[in-house]
């Protein structure tokens, strides 16, 4: 590279404008104004019924590393030309503010808060784009792995997308990703030394090719590996790579531990179902069947309603890349700013399109578990001054159509956000995750199967309280108001 | 993280079986045998009619520094159990091979290899899903933007994608593939800083937000940064942001330079050209239009269609994540090998899809351009023992259908690929970013429009020699001979 600035920094991994707005807001003496975004979607991805949130961990480690370097204060002075009086504020700027998030594991539904970060106005602004950047991927895959689990069931799964992956970082945070949403493993062996998470493979073509021909490949790797899965479809699956796998097999008795066959390629449908007859005939009925090759949900659900013979599906493009829908669209949007009275006001985003308008105030957000049945009801939003736990009863309604209600009595309100960061201090310690993979499946169980099933899934309730909605609905009035008068000026 | 491991190598980024047959070459002692790989991808992009090439500053960075890291090596033999003498022999392990390469920004087809590794078999082997995972997204980028930019011709072409991209990596070596396909600048800070490439952006909703109405936060704005672009869509893009952002630059007259406004939702083609209007009726006919919103080039076509009156893009989540084709599919495969004389055999990878199997043997790839035009007339691909510089005329034939041919005489024969490796010593040195975009747009004039266009483009010719097309069918030949053999044991 011929930059001269040697080290790097996650601080300047921003939009420019961020920056911009960070000097506008010092120069003004607005930056230390206490104010609270919220990062959510408007919508869930894969016409799935739920997300799984994941990328926690990441963003704490972000916000702890929080600095801009040396070389970050020399190239935003020397090349893009900050003032040196702003250029000076930045050198000791770090984030001193304070973040309540979601659990990675959580689901999550459209238009609720993932996470909410309440800081000095300049902090908030600046983590904005990496925050976006680490969430919107990180539960994208999470959630993709966990609508694959939900087909593919007890079978065992595991990511094998690195070479497909948006470069590198996306190989190792979404293997990872997949496993909070419930694979086994991964192939990525720095994933799994980083986040100490299982890792899988055996051999490749390649392997075959170097010796060129299935029957020395097959002797040569089973000579220094005890668990035994050859690749098959190097050559010919049925006429070469089954039986000579067989034939090894044979050959090496209880030398090895057989554990199967793996397919990359063909009609796996029909091969799988040959493949088993074979290895049945052979007297290999324990010997499994591991297949490979561009694979998703739709691909799966379709071979095993083909009767398809698989016992270990390997998925790689298709889930790494989230390939459907490669972005999910986390928005980030301030919700209230201390005014010069030091009170906090509310604020709120208009658009035209009555589903993107945002949310105003500081606000809690609850999962209202029935006690009758242990299910789900519904999330629901109220102003952080209600106390549902004091209620006997609440009204739910639907926030776009706001004729849609209920009344849930007899409920467990559990609060969806922990308070990970306080005043810039760091106070949660991720689990393993193994943990947060178990934590994914535990909530999964809160979940009626009509949310959970991959086509046309119900939709989930995120409800608004009345107060809260009193608030959404006098914000907008006070913008219409805004505007009337601009236009009337 | 629960790791134990502090310190990061990317040479664990590899898939875990690489490393198994990494230890099977080792223990039969064929891994220093000379082996042949090459890169390469099947099937252009996006219904594209080329690709460019981009990845290569990322891989000669990545084997330069390919080695076990002391916690790569603990955790292989603590966690994974590999075996005392193979983690020996790890430990010392470095890239000694050489690499072919194909320049960054060089235009590439399916079927032709775009890197050559030649190097002993375990380090060609181990190395493959880097060099895939690298050169796949990065190459699928530049595409995407270059497709992107065909449509915007001379307009202004700004990546903004950070906050939708694939985790961080992503973002930067998004943002600069984004430039090698042909963009003028990124919104990424890091990535303008590492690569020096320029960066672009003014403010967001949020500061609009911050100061409740739109007048105080353009005159916030405008206080400190002279050129001036205003978001005009917080509220109301017509009745408040458009008027509200010329009666701040007339207050302001010649104390700021108002370059424009920045319309990011909504009808874009009836907002451009209602705010067209209202600047040159207020005397800012100079003031540019900047668009952002879900753009990519078939949205692009149609809001040029409609008139829209832009001026400049900024183009997000559809350029960084290649929204409708997130994966490029470019393999990795083995075409020769030293066999135990010390002679190099050629090896295929034989499947049941004729245009999946791969040419084998050492080659070279030449871009064959007519003397008369200087226009490329397809490129071609010789057996490396072939001096095609001494021919006077060559015959091109179509690879699969091989009764489509044609002769080309008067040709100069450009050689695509580039020793930039040699013996594992780094003799290249990759020129700027900006360098390597200039390279894109100079190769792009080699082609003919038909090639370029977005739509059903002509398929570019990309076609054997005899010889490497005979060596092709011998090799098959022996395959088939195998297979057959295996079948009647």
């Amino acid at each position: 590279m011929k930059s001269n600035y040697v080290d790097d920094s996650l601080t300047l991994h921003t939009d420019l404008y961020q920056i911009n707005m960070a000097e506008s807001y010092w120069a003004d003496g607005i930056h230390n104004r206490k104010a609270i975004f919220e990062l959510y979607f408007r919508k869930l991805p894969f016409g799935n019924g739920y997300a799984v949130f994941a990328g926690l961990e990441r963003m704490l480690q972000y916000l702890r590393n929080f600095r801009f370097s040396d070389t970050d204060i020399a190239y935003l002075s020397e090349e893009l030309g900050y003032k040196d009086d702003f250029i000076e504020y930045l050198k000791n700027l770090r984030f001193t503010g304070s973040v309540y998030s979601m659990l990675e594991g959580e689901l999550v539904f459209a238009n609720e808060p993932i996470v909410r970060i309440e800081a000095p106005l300049v902090e908030a602004q600046l983590i904005e784009t990496a925050l976006l950047n680490i969430v919107n991927y990180q539960t994208l895959i999470a959630t993709k792995a966990s609508r694959i689990k939900q087909i593919i069931k007890n079978e065992s799964a595991a990511e094998f997308g690195t070479r497909r992956a948006q470069e590198m970082d996306a190989a190792i945070w979404g293997a990872r990703a997949a496993i909070i949403g419930g694979f086994d493993s991964t192939s990525n062996v720095r994933a799994g030394k980083i986040f100490n998470i299982p890792v899988s493979g055996t051999h490749a073509h390649a392997l075959v090719q170097a010796y060129k021909n299935d029957y020395d490949a097959f002797h040569s790797y089973a000579k220094r590996h005890k668990d035994c899965v050859f690749l098959v479809d190097t050559y010919n699956t049925l006429k070469s790579g089954v039986p000579t796998a067989i034939r090894v097999a044979k050959e090496l008795g209880d030398k090895i531990n057989f554990v199967g066959i793996r397919l990359d390629s063909g009609d796996i449908a029909f091969l799988s179902k040959e493949a088993r007859r074979m290895l049945d005939e052979a007297g290999f009925t324990n010997a499994k069947i591991i297949v490979s090759n561009d694979l998703d949900e739709y691909t799966i659900l379709n071979l095993k309603a083909q009767g398809a013979k698989v016992d270990s599906w390997g998925i790689g493009t298709k889930l790494i890349t989230a390939y459907d829908q490669p972005a999910l669209g986390a928005v980030y949007k301030m919700v209230s700013i201390e005014n010069e009275n030091g009170e906090m006001e509310d604020t709120i985003k208009i658009t035209a399109n009555a589903e993107k308008v945002s949310t105003p105030g500081l606000k809690k957000l609850y999962r209202i578990i029935n006690r009758e049945n242990g299910k789900a009801e519904g999330d629901y939003i109220a102003m952080s001054d209600e106390n549902i736990h004091e209620e006997e009863r609440i009204k739910m309604f639907h926030p776009v159509h706001t004729f849609i209600s209920k009344f849930v009595t007899n409920f467990e309100a559990k609060e969806l956000h922990h308070k990970v960061i306080a005043e810039g201090e760091i106070i949660y310690e991720s689990p393993s995750v193994n943990e947060m993979r178990q934590y994914a499946f535990d909530n999964l169980e809160l979940l009626w199967d009509e949310y959970k099933r991959s086509l046309n899934p119900e939709e989930y309730p995120v409800d608004l309280s009345q107060k809260c909605w009193d608030n959404k609905m006098k914000n907008i009035q006070e913008v219409r108001n805004m505007v009337h008068d601009i236009e009337n000026l």
